[in-house]
């Protein structure tokens, strides 16, 4: 073996992973172009990340990176020492900033990876509230990135919460290296080259993109155990997977990892029961065995046997919270879902199963979005709410048929994976 | 020696300590009332102070604490990565949006401690163009805070890069420690009662400031070696001295420690020359030896042995920025000159001598200031600039006498300290 095979040969260090997970947000995932801002939001935790993304943010030409950091601690302190006010209270003087900021031209990232059993112990009554508040603050933000208005990326960091809440069995050291590990690998930085993976990865998601698109379904139909949900899609929709352009005309991969393929259902075309068939995070909360009932498009009846009060409180939160605005198709054989982790985090749980999301639908999700006004949006069948919360439906055990508007069926899933 | 006693006689923790100094902070500082939000600015390192003073601003009812926390090595990013648009770009959209909440009523906290040296070797050309960008993004927030519409406070914490700039010769864990005990003394928490030693020291900063406010000088004049400088203090300024109640109504200590009593200089009538006695750290650039001679309240000459550079920059920043806004008087015998430390930080630094601060004036330190609109403070001799920056101008070896507008003298200071 040669001296450079062997180099060559030799296991990546955690630095080099972190460094090269960094470049793929910068490069693959915002794709900071020179001159713009950068808006990223990270647990205090992540530190070791947030700097090697703002080394390469900088490198790529970006003029101004400004992080706004979270941490779990003073989050408990809120629910622990606030009173009454303390529940209702949001930054929107924050978040108004941070929309205008997008709207001018900064890019987003955002790295993910909190505790998703953090708030286990709180009054869920309180957690609501927050939540709740939370997201009519966040709209002006959640408005930029549905509607695409400019570049954005999630990525994340195996905070040592989140380890262990994954594997709560393993010593908390062995635990953050498994979920790095994990992380580095479904984030496709641990080959030769990383931009090359994306690009190869991004072409097999643009074919299956392309396919359905051609098809042009009218209606959906999910069955398996405890699910038989027909979703009508929206007139005029698009099927999006992996790299796509903003309205600012830059193109990015907004999740890191993706597996999916995703459209716009019409909100007041879903009829029939559906079961959740993974937990999901929201906000700090666990929800598990989520079972829900449409009827023209309306959630008729929700229950979870846990976390029932966030999910009543969610679906409460407007009118547009308990309608569909995103239907996503990701076969069970997907690497995360092989992985067999259930990381208790959407960003990774949305990529290893098919999955729909309560709330609001996205601007790009439709043909020549970009000259959509807003109420061509809503009469096609988009929702529109506070929230975007997607849950997983899909397993080894669900079928899809795609529906023509002739009412001719063809296959679209089998056992989870791709029928053709 | 009874156990109560022992208990008593026994050291204070660390943990003891800093949370005693959050619990000045909030109680003393910046007097967080029930509803009120928080907004905090932080160096990462200084979590721990973070975390206790969220815990007792949620104790003491604050609705909201936002803490938006900076990283020195992403600043120094900036300077090793960044390209040209990187030195003029600021974050306009986040200082609009703090502005906005700390006119709607937030309490505002900063917590410094930055390390003075960490820009040393970065270009100055650059450090002041980046100083002179952020400073005119900033001007909102400052406007909210010269103009004292909400409640705010600066406490401090011992990071690990000022504790070594401090104690360059100390091994870096003792280094910490020794600038923790001087924080913790200086900031008066280490005795039993922190609220009554506060109590205490305030009445001590009103008695020199009634007593300066009823000889009501026309004049200051400042001689000693390398100085000798005439100061107009403005039309109807006042003195201003420890605790002091905003325009929105609540009484707090912005400045902790805090031993000076300061008033607002007329912008037109500074005349003579002026030698620094300190060094000033200025956005993480060191400025040593500064010498400046004033004629009709404005420079008309300036050098420093070290950062001239930077001192140039700062001085051309606006039309005000070569203009003074405050004079402030603090004796020789202060507890934090009397420490012999040089803390490099202006908080603790400008505590230990007299200081002169070019740019911007304080609303507040004029006589019936909450009536006081515009043109009447800017007629009354207040000067504007999108700067605040403080230099040390007092020693033991400077005298200051007072003079009235019949010309009449009487002593001031004498060595450095109070003559009468």
């Amino acid at each position: 073996m040669s001296r450079k095979a062997r180099l060559a040969a030799r296991p990546l260090t955690h630095g080099q992973r972190l460094d090269r997970l960094a470049m793929v947000a910068v490069k693959v995932g915002a794709n900071i172009q020179p001159g713009q801002q950068l808006i990223m939001t990270a647990n205090v935790e992540s530190l070791p990340l947030v700097r090697r993304i703002t080394d390469h943010a900088y490198g790529a030409g970006a003029s101004l990176v400004t992080t706004l950091f979270s941490d779990e601690q003073t989050v408990l302190s809120r629910f622990r020492h606030g009173q009454d006010a303390a529940f209702e209270s949001a930054t929107g003087w924050l978040f108004e900033g941070m929309a205008n900021a997008l709207n001018d031209g900064a890019a987003r990232l955002a790295i993910c990876g909190d505790n998703p059993k953090l708030l286990d112990a709180v009054d869920p009554e309180k957690v609501g509230r927050v939540n709740s508040a939370r997201a009519k603050a966040y709209k002006p933000v959640s408005d930029a990135i549905t509607q695409f208005r400019t570049n954005w990326n999630i990525v994340s960091y195996a905070t040592t919460g989140w380890a262990k809440a994954v594997f709560p069995d393993l010593h908390p050291k062995t635990a953050q290296a498994k979920l790095f590990d994990a992380i580095f690998k479904a984030s496709r930085v641990d080959g030769d080259d990383p931009i090359a993976a994306w690009k190869a990865h991004n072409a097999e998601l643009a074919k299956r993109r392309d396919w359905l698109n051609a098809k042009n379904f009218h209606s959906l139909r999910y069955y398996g155990p405890g699910t038989d949900l027909t979703v009508g899609l929206a007139d005029g929709h698009a099927w999006c997977g992996g790299a796509a352009t903003s309205q600012s005309g830059i193109t990015c991969n907004a999740n890191i990892p993706t597996e999916e393929v995703f459209t716009t259902p019409h909100a007041f075309r879903v009829d029939g029961y559906v079961t959740s068939t993974k937990p999901l995070n929201h906000a700090g909360s666990l929800l598990q065995g989520i079972q829900v009932r449409f009827e023209g498009g309306r959630i008729v009846s929700a229950s979870a046997l846990k976390g029932d009060h966030v999910l009543q409180k969610m679906i409460g939160t407007d009118d547009g919270s308990c309608r569909l605005g995103e239907v996503a198709l990701v076969p069970h054989s997907s690497p995360i879902s092989q992985s067999g982790i259930l990381f208790l985090e959407t960003l990774y749980d949305e990529n290893a199963a098919s999955h729909i999301a309560l709330g609001q639908s996205y601007r790009k999700a439709f043909r020549n979005w970009k000259g959509l006004v807003q109420d061509d949006f809503v009469a096609r069948g988009a929702n529109q709410s506070n929230i975007h919360v997607d849950w997983m439906i899909g397993s080894g055990e669900i079928d899809v048929d795609g529906i023509h508007a002739d009412g001719t069926i063809e296959p679209v899933m089998r056992k989870g994976e791709w029928a053709q």
